[in-house]
């Protein structure tokens, strides 16, 4: 398979599917708009989600595991959340197959359910049922329940990572004794969110709130971060919901009180999913592939070794293996590349798949005590003393974190306007794109009209927002907000 | 809720319920088959995923996603295999509801799937249709993928872990030059199985081969390991299955071979479930509930301070939490607990959830600079200094390990006979059970007419046979094998 990928200049989208797919990170799976998340992809994901898994457990939460299937009826339960996710789920109506002698294979009829099943899209109201029988007294709260799971919101148009009928993700569903609680935790996560995405994934976001006609069906408040691709659109990383006493009263859950009194319990849900690989490749990807933050690579550093007959080999395996033992005591994440193919070749490759550190080791590096390092977040490569390596590479890959976090943050706030005009705003939005950082009145017929013509909407209402003395781009009246705008994937 | 169980000898089917349920590990979802797996349940699940996940990868296997849905004619490929999930398959034939004026929300006819989706039971074919795009020549293999996942299985009678509609399990798909390297595979696989059960949950398995209709739908042979379980039945704990060229050729999956052949690939599968919690609960689960391997048990040593005021838990702080923080540093997972309630009650919680070692402290203790510590596996209670308790632990934790194998073995071992004799062998299925090591014909009939008159079938024809010189328990024929045979779950 050729490596050759499309210019991420001359079509941005065919750059993130071919990156995708070369750098090995997913497929498409056989039915319309599933996915396959092949190893490479995989490992990304695994340390994206011990990264997070260790911060929830570290701040009290625990895992736990809630069923795939839902009855239809519960989803009604919640209006406003059967409204949002009624038009995208499978529906499970049989539970048989048999053979036709000449068809094939096709459903029993006489296996249809009685009462229909679907696969979650999310699982608040399967949780909510289960809360019910768990939930007595204020002495069984905080319940600070997390699960890793797989969800299913039928998909029509699919794009790898960002938008398939099933995705992987976590979804953390807490019950507390008062709102106050409540809220805190929600924004507890969204620091989580925060720290995930900037210190792990370099993905630099703002956090903040949703407007009403962005937040969860279902939720009184949402709250995210909000991060910016490179082709200048938004994604929303993940989101923070603050239910209130929503589910608690469409599932009759309520607690005996420390002062004696029978209330509903309040809740809360949060999310973050394998859409953040997307994140993380269209923050940092450049003409050549991936490029990936040292904390989430999978190999943070390469060998690549230039030999042609086996008695090099040996050399340069003696040469440098105790230098990698000791890298690995350092937990370093290694791979050593021994396969025929060319140095070119593997260079490519590993440019490709985005590792962090590569290090070229040849005959003529023995004889001068020397390696040669490159850099992939910039075209870098130099020479190091072979005594320096185990102290360096560590280093080295701190700085590489930080530089992607830089570049990402510059690029952002490169393409971030404020303005007051609208006829601005327009030719913002026409154009080159990015966030507009602008007032807002408040009414959701502004956001509605603003979208309709440019198809830009409220990303976040982020927390160090200053409404006072600006008004809306739109209507002129005095904001009620600052916000930022952006097309959005 | 009451935490008093039933007896295990009087009824052991509800005596496995009730400690389920009231050790915290799982309880019924919703959807009849369904289940719920709570915190306690799903830390001890992490702890045998951790364990396994971290064997399969430092034997070079690399985990993957696969879609949970899979076109209803992929399931038809491959004849055995259709025949064996058929009857189980929960089927999507839709993927939207709407709202019905007046039943309240309808499954959208409209929104009907042109071909039918199942939700995995198992992954071969799905992986296979990828394979195939991703295998061409011999570089491409082996293929050695694994994924953690959930899998539906439609079940009418549920049992909490042994037998769910939905559980969790790993697969592993792998792909083979040969014939040999696959059956390598396959018994690699099965001697982790082996390990991870004996020393991780000190659950003696026998090793070997399923007979022909014990065997997975779609494999050449099925290895296994298998336990015995306090009620003398069998579990199957673990399967390892040596596919031959089936699936490759079901899928057209073929490679160019090192020769410039063009070969069908070679195929094994694997799995074990949450169905291991199971086991470990009737390996050595006793009248007090639950007593969990130190290796996977999610606290190792609890500690029950013994207090009335705020001074006593001051002193009680002071005196332990220096010996705590050492014992942390060894990795030892530790629960303190300092809820109000009494001791006595915190004795039964924790001795129903089996935690290895609890740890008593009180004023009086540390005025004699003692603890008393108590160990799950047998009713012992002893005072330790307190200047020993960070060598004893971990060395008790050992020993706990070892003597929970140890009780299990030397229970297999007592109820496990040999014989030649029929009658003896009905009377053994009658009345007592357990494992009947005796000769088999080979013979499919021999093997039904066994099961159709006392329930037991062959669990397992073990590596360690001696067919030499026996003859079949029931036809009286010469054996071809020396077999387990057991009533199983």
């Amino acid at each position: 398979m050729s490596k050759k990928i499309t210019s991420q200049t001359k079509d941005y989208s065919t750059w993130y599917t071919d990156v995708v797919v070369k750098a090995g990170l997913a497929d498409y799976g056989p039915v319309k708009g599933t996915m396959v998340i092949k190893p490479y992809g995989f490992a990304l994901w695994e340390l994206v989600k011990d990264s997070f898994d260790q911060m929830i457990k570290e701040t009290g939460h625990v895992n736990a595991y809630f069923p795939l299937f839902i009855p239809k009826s519960f989803l009604a339960k919640e209006a406003d959340h059967i409204e949002g996710f009624a038009k995208e789920c499978a529906v499970v109506t049989h539970t048989r197959l048999k053979s036709d002698g000449e068809k094939g294979i096709v459903v029993d009829p006489e296996s249809k359910l009685d009462e229909e099943v679907i696969v979650r899209p999310t699982s608040e109201t399967v949780i909510w049922s289960m809360y019910k029988k768990w939930i007595q007294s204020y002495r069984d709260l905080p319940l600070l329940i997390n699960q890793w799971a797989n969800v299913v919101r039928w998909e029509m148009r699919t794009r790898l990572f960002l938008r398939t009928t099933e995705f992987l993700w976590q979804e953390g569903h807490t019950a507390h004794e008062s709102a106050d609680e409540a809220k805190k935790e929600t924004l507890l996560i969204l620091e989580l969110y925060r720290q995930l995405a900037e210190e792990y994934l370099a993905m630099p976001v703002h956090t903040g709130l949703k407007s009403e006609s962005e937040k969860f069906a279902g939720a009184d408040f949402t709250y995210c971060i909000e991060a910016m691709m490179k082709d200048k659109r938004a994604l929303q990383a993940g989101t923070s919901h603050n239910l209130g006493q929503n589910f608690a009263k469409a599932f009759g859950v309520t607690f005996q009180s420390k002062d004696n009194k029978e209330e509903f319990v309040y809740a809360t849900s949060w999310g973050v999913s394998t859409r953040l690989i997307g994140g993380v490749i269209m923050t940092h990807g450049d003409e050549k592939g991936l490029r990936l933050p040292p904390k989430i690579a999978p190999y943070q550093l390469v060998v690549v070794p230039i030999f042609k007959s086996e008695e090099d080999k040996k050399a340069i395996t003696k040469f440098i293996n105790p230098v990698l033992n000791e890298l690995k005591k350092l937990n370093i994440r290694i791979h050593e590349d021994w396969r025929k193919e060319s140095p070119g070749f593997k260079f490519n490759e590993w440019e490709m798949k985005g590792v962090p550190l590569r290090l070229e080791i040849g005959l003529r590096d023995i004889k001068e005590d020397n390696v040669t390092l490159s850099r992939r977040d910039k075209d870098q490569k130099f020479e190091i003393q072979k005594s320096k390596i185990v102290k360096q590479v560590p280093e080295l890959l701190d700085k590489i974190q930080s530089a992607l976090y830089k570049q990402a943050l510059e690029f952002r706030s490169l393409n971030t306007h404020k303005t007051k005009d609208y006829e601005e705003f327009k030719e913002i939005m026409k154009n080159n794109g990015g966030f507009v950082r602008c007032g807002w009145d408040g009414d959701e017929k502004t956001e509605k009209a603003i979208k309709d013509e440019t198809k830009a909407t409220i990303r976040v209402i982020p927390f160090d927002e200053n409404p006072k003395n600006i008004s809306c781009i739109y209507s002129g009246r005095p904001a009620k907000h600052e916000v930022i705008f952006a097309k959005a994937y």
